[in-house]
């Protein structure tokens, strides 16, 4: 299975990670790196790691000189094409999803692009918003609300647009059991602690009535939903805000998580991680398994959309 | 040092705990258990465990004949009397301090006793609030807000209580760093997503400064604040709603937590676990985990308070 790599900030730890991580990435797709061969020599120059003899890649921007752990207008310009060449071969089905290293937001805006990150750029590219989905293969959590202020959130919380997310989540991962968190301590405890637990309930009923099969479960009292008996028995949830589901991703499973964007026409995955530009190019052996883990996951999306046409 | 033990609702598990780890407490310290002869060999017939010979007891209440797994109007009230006269006999320097074993709010209400649990109760008797805290020794989460609806935590983020508030604290643990969360998913982005972080700075800084040492530190990004590097170095915070603290303790240490009373006239904590009547008298071996950790701490803040007056 064919997938890009779109290679992020050149100054920051993305290629490095690329490089090092290329003999465990083959074993699980055919990686195609979205990278001009001229700035890849560069790259392995400054980090002393040879290019592995398979490791194809595809042009697609103009070259620089790495400016190792700076924000540059050249390294901004050259992430976000990169990017965009990802997006064009995956709509083409030349590739059959996108994996992501880290862009910096720094460097995007110096080089006049308006995006605050991938996400953002997606949305506009595919005029929607995409569902954000962060965790690794133990826990998984899809945001139902995320970059707005916590006052906002309440006023979100209506049945009908969790409804549609639920059964676009459910598209994507087909997962057996899904929980979905309740908003409010103790999920309101039966309207004690406030009432936005009726929308969610309402919107728990509706999908399965949809989808004619038990999936979503809740809403679950958020402080006991991801105890490790529960992610014994469940590993995907819907939470209501941003820190309620990565509050517990991040302090579980830090290193190893991923960001994977969902209902989208194409497959796409990323570390989530940044381009830690105080580690880039010091030999400091940045952690590869945020995107060895992106990558398994794009490749199980992929299988599961089974639309084998490449 | 000798504490309380107040038995809790005695068709619960809590006995059986406080039987079984008598052993391991009396190393802690010297416990004095609020119960009477009576209902003391009734539960350890009940169970088939043997008194230890060393298991001092308090009478507190009227006896009646168990029902194990029920929420009666008996059990309730004697409870309620166990705790009533732990509190008594720590108000009078008898005790240190108290530990609490679960009631069961139901056979509370049958009993016609009108608060929700032990947390109201103290509010009531010292006509002020308790810092609800809760953790194990490796994380402890001190709550801002706690069982309000999540729409109304925004309004409740304000500079002079939130001082307040973590002065109270530092009073009582006196812990040489604690970490202060922001509201809003990573801490507002400066202004971007939300600015509740504008009133959280300046209780941080007022604080510091009254403290004279630089004891508060944030707003910190709520998902990454719990993370293992920063558990590290940090362990003890500040959350400003209840999800946002014990999402992440119960995630990490769900077995081992347990909840501390602080800004009391005394000191307590309790289990961090209900009264489990579906387990109670059936020989299922309940942990005595979050039992021992309450006890260790109430041992270890009574240090703190250096009242060496017993």
């Amino acid at each position: 299975m064919k997938l890009a790599v779109t290679v992020g900030d050149l100054n920051g730890i993305g290629i490095e990670i690329a490089l090092k991580a290329h003999d465990q990435i083959k074993k699980l797709c055919h990686p195609l790196y979205i990278i001009d061969q001229s700035m890849l020599q560069q790259a392995s120059q400054r980090l002393r790691i040879d290019i592995p003899e398979d490791f194809e890649t595809y042009p697609c921007g103009e070259s620089f000189t790495l400016q190792p752990g700076k924000a540059t207008k050249e390294s901004g310009r050259y992430s976000y094409d990169s990017f965009l060449t990802g997006i064009a071969l995956s709509r083409q089905s030349i590739v059959r999803g996108i994996v992501t290293l880290p862009i910096n937001k720094e460097a995007w805006n110096k080089a006049g692009i308006a995006y605050k990150g991938h996400t953002d750029m997606l949305a506009d590219v595919f005029s929607q918003d995409a569902i954000m989905m962060i965790g690794c293969e133990h826990l998984f959590v899809a945001l139902f609300t995320h970059h707005i202020p916590l006052k906002k959130v309440p006023g979100k919380i209506e049945a009908k647009a969790l409804q549609a997310f639920m059964q676009t989540l459910y598209q994507e991962i087909k997962e057996e059991k899904i929980g979905v968190l309740g908003l409010n301590p103790h999920a309101g405890d039966n309207g004690v602690i406030g009432d936005e637990e009726k929308e969610i309930s309402k919107a728990i009923h509706a999908a399965n009535e949809a989808l004619m099969q038990e999936v979503f479960v809740g809403p679950l009292v958020p402080d006991t939903a991801f105890t490790s008996s529960m992610r014994e028995k469940i590993r995907y949830f819907v939470c209501m805000y941003h820190d309620q589901g990565l509050i517990a991703t991040k302090a579980l499973y830090f290193e190893e998580g991923i960001n994977v964007s969902l209902g989208l026409p194409i497959i796409r995955t990323s570390v989530d991680h940044g381009t830690a530009y105080d580690k880039a190019y010091h030999d400091k052996n940045p952690s590869t398994l945020s995107y060895i883990n992106a990558v398994k996951e794009a490749v199980r999306l992929a299988i599961k959309r089974k639309k084998f046409r490449i």
